[in-house]
């Protein structure tokens, strides 16, 4: 079966966001009254599983694999079958 | 009032997004059952705005600047206030 993982990584709360600051320069140089941006990314994954608790864990080794454990963190947004959910091969 | 302002931009479907084929090509090579990878940009922006309707339509604006027309397309994922709610100063 094939599902579609949303992964989003972003940095950890305090660890400077140079893109982020480059974005806010940006946008308070267009006078939009902005605080603060912080930017992240988000991957949308087509991946192969038996079942959805498998697609699950390979979702987590996904994001992990593309996290540096020091300075991101990952979250596992959405989790969605997309065709052959019914065990259909 | 402050409020924050979750901004996802992504490529078209069916532009070609070489940094997906990037991560496409590393996972596979991990050996993850991958089928495609996509990426796109989540922008937290914190933003002060009057009342809600008017932090919407800034956090479109900015959605608008920060996206490419031609190639992306954003969505405003979620608004939220942050304080002083109340029309506290």
């Amino acid at each position: 079966m094939t599902y579609q993982a949303t992964l989003l990584i972003e940095l950890k709360p305090g660890i400077l966001d140079p893109q982020g600051r480059a974005v806010e320069g940006v946008l308070k140089g267009l006078g939009h009254p902005v605080e603060s941006v912080r930017v992240g990314r988000v991957l949308e994954v087509v991946l192969r599983a038996e079942s959805e608790e498998e697609a699950r864990a390979l979702a987590s080794r996904i994001g992990a694999a593309l996290t540096n454990p020091v300075m991101e963190v990952f979250t596992l947004e959405g989790l969605k079958a997309l065709e052959g959910a019914e065990g259909g091969r």
